[in-house]
């Protein structure tokens, strides 16, 4: 028995992992006695990151270890004391402090889209609140990356060979965790390994490397380099071609590397290339390689790929097996990427349906508790999502139904349609009602998910809209809530 | 006395966050018995983020603390033997791992510029190789968050009532520990506070924020709900005032809240402006508090902010006193940034300088042990920075110096300047030689370097290029050596 390591347990997010107004309306809320009240928050994003066509949700795993083990640590509340803005009232009940709260949710690893209800918590205000700034700094990063590993699995499948990814961006991630939450999330939207060691242990992912340029420069030559890595490494070994030149220098070594290890009776696995044309380079490699009997080892290529490079590579005639995506994949970066924005609001209190006014309708926040119907055709495809009130049937055929940003934008659901309810409970009185699900499950729902979605909804750039309506009857009621807010508040 | 809370020490990095390559290259060198050779590693980035025209180097602290405690622990050697690729010699000498090597750095919050190695590591090769990944990733990541604080900080400077800035990214940040490490990276570079409770518990900043606008929406009305808060805090509320209208609405609600806690014997200390057009919104709501003789109470604005967005505020003559910077400083967002593109090069090894070719002057390294100078005028105002080999000595006037990535831009060192070398000896035999540094005097060199840049550096956008440059000496011996590489290799 060796002892636990930390680095194989990650830790959940402190308490004091939130926002200080987060702290100081909950003890407003203690303070009133409004604290216990029943509150409804919906977290959900506006726009799909990278301008494409959809989301893959990611992160529930995490932000439900964190539900479930969120508690305030008697150092942290000597230094909340230390503040100077709580009273002991307030700290003493937080010491007793728990998430006790039903959160409703999509399963990690579906395809999402814009003003779903992605996560649904209802419980005392006070707690739901709390929890908004770990939930949303989880599930926003987490589904931004997972959305761009399908991003890039998906334009590395447009070749006739196929195509795999994995994740390479430890160096660039952001801190450590960032790397590893990196990681698990790449996977789960369909990286088939990582570089990151501690990630693969942590997640049980398959770690993968080749070696660096500086290995090739701490030998006397290019040649002995090799020789001593597929000694060591007989049959996992993937040579980097570019330390000196790609097609002059590295490609021949790694032949008679082959040719050796053959000889020996082993395979070269592959080779790795890191600069230049990689469209070029790869369909010269590739041809080189064939031509020499080695069909079977694997192109790799690295150097700040991204879902567009990876598709202009195939589009070139590029012949890469395995792409290595670094940066942009580490860090969800790119056009439209960065950073995901998902929010989380208040939409009943008490029994009465909230909601924010704005003066942009499509900020407006839809108010009450909530279902969403999520619609297939006879192929199993995905159709349409729609938004009902929680107490409403299952949408019928021929209901008229609305944008959520522009309720103009109206249309009668078609028949033929197959409704479920992708969202289910997870949570209740805050303990989890479903056991925690292994990534392999969450990787294939994602990719089952991923090859349900309409023709077009999948391209890269302007891709088809997947539609997500309201029922009139929540249109109806949010049109006449909003009334009453304005007149209200004489606006 | 209270338990220790894990949430206030952070742990730094396990010796697994490293790349997989790392791991299989340093068993090839303990195999071919190298792997105690002397190695030297530079540390440098290509381009300044965000196309600005500097970097503010930041995660030294953090650097050096994961140096100085890194092990692998017994489950993660058990980890490493159960993936096959390792056998009983080597991870029975990673048990006995540790990092023994020098360590020569810029001190954290100086400010610094392309191609000058920021960090160098001499030491044991093996060593040297594996502590890459988490050098580049807690560094990279540091140093680019440091940076837009810097960058958004010189813009909300740049108006005649001045400006400050807090960090208020944490719900987009990447991950629980993105969001704790770009609290502490804004801090370097100059944010005023944090609303992340646990970043300003575990680095001593100042934890800042106001109230959502749930907290208006769980009130009957908003005027209830700024009277419940200043009740509350009454000589710590900033009210936001966007929840149903800024102007028609909020502005005079929070103006009758002022005038009942200056009755009270109390002063709102601000509001908050979180939608709209800033600039207007912001000059409004000023001349209004200022009229009502509410001259000191401060207006804070948020809603997506970036550096750019302060300026072109202030140039609209916005009245804005604290800028809450969210997602773009919690992950250094925006053009040119997501990732700052640090790398770590051999230079040497066993005592032969050593570099790496490519078909990109831009890229190819400067070999060797080296030094870097740093040249002031006689007001103390940063003029240039040098690059010399260790040996050489202080650069004189007169002297041809030239551009690292075009050797036909070179020119003659003026007369006049004073020369400092910034980079100090700050680990010997893997022991820190110089001690931990409070945050608070990172952030003051930041400060005082930032005000030292000539004119026009600070440019947000094409900025005065810095110039850093090469000594002769260096560049010849650098064509010398590339030139043998390249007959080596038959190129």
């Amino acid at each position: 028995m060796s002892a636990p390591a930390p680095s194989l347990h990650l830790r959940p997010p402190s308490a004091l992992l939130t926002d200080l107004y987060q702290l100081t309306m909950m003890q407003g809320y203690f303070r009133e006695g409004v604290h216990t009240q029943e509150a409804t928050f919906d977290l959900y994003y506006r726009r799909n990151p990278y301008r494409g066509g959809y989301a893959v949700w990611a992160g529930l795993e995490v932000a439900l270890d964190y539900l479930d083990t969120v508690r305030f640590a008697p150092a942290e509340l000597d230094y909340l004391r230390g503040l100077g803005l709580f009273d002991e009232p307030f700290l003493t009940a937080l010491a007793q402090w728990r998430f006790s709260a039903e959160v409703t949710a999509f399963p990690e690893g579906s395809v999402v889209f814009p003003n779903e209800p992605l996560l649904t918590v209802r419980g005392p205000l006070w707690e739901a609140q709390l929890v908004e700034t770990a939930l949303l700094n989880i599930l926003n990063f987490q589904t931004l990356v997972a959305t761009k590993a399908a991003r890039c699995l998906s334009a590395a499948q447009g070749s006739a060979h196929g195509g795999a990814i994995v994740e390479f961006g430890t160096r660039r991630a952001q801190g450590p965790d960032g790397a590893l939450g990196a990681a698990r999330a790449a996977a789960v939207g369909g990286a088939a390994g990582t570089s990151n060691v501690q990630a693969a242990a942590l997640y049980g992912l398959r770690p993968v490397g080749t070696h660096a340029h500086a290995w090739v420069e701490s030998f006397p030559s290019e040649l002995d380099a090799f020789r001593a890595y597929a000694r060591l490494y007989p049959d996992a070994t993937t040579l980097l071609l570019d330390t000196f030149d790609t097609l002059e220098s590295g490609l021949p070594n790694a032949l008679t590397v082959a040719r050796e290890l053959r000889a020996q009776g082993h395979e070269l696995r592959g080779v790795r290339l890191d600069s230049g044309d990689l469209a070029y380079l790869s369909a010269r490699v590739r041809a080189a390689l064939d031509e020499a009997g080695f069909e079977k080892v694997q192109i790799m290529a690295s150097n700040d790929l991204s879902e567009f490079v990876i598709e202009s590579v195939i589009r070139e005639g590029g012949r890469i097996d395995i792409y290595g995506v670094g940066t942009q994949l580490a860090t969800g970066g790119g056009e439209g990427g960065g950073a995901l924005g998902g929010v989380y609001k208040l939409v009943a209190l008490a029994g009465e349906d909230r909601m924010k006014l704005t003066g942009d309708p499509r900020k407006t926040s839809v108010p009450g508790h909530k279902r969403v119907w999520r619609a297939t055709d006879a192929g199993g495809r995905l159709v349409l999502d729609v938004i009902a009130a929680h107490g409403e049937p299952q949408p019928q055929a021929g209901e008229r139904v609305s944008d959520p940003a522009n309720p103009l934008r109206n249309s009668r659901l078609p028949a033929g349609l197959t409704w479920s309810e992708p969202r289910k409970v997870v949570m209740t009185g805050g303990q989890r009602r479903v056991p925690a699900e292994p990534l392999a499950v969450i990787q294939a729902r994602a990719a089952a998910d991923l090859a349900r979605l309409p023709e077009g909804t999948l391209r890269l750039l302007n891709p088809h809209v997947y539609r997500v309506s309201l029922t009139r009857t929540l249109q109806e009621h949010r049109d006449a809530l909003m009334g009453q807010l304005r007149e209200r508040h004489g606006l």
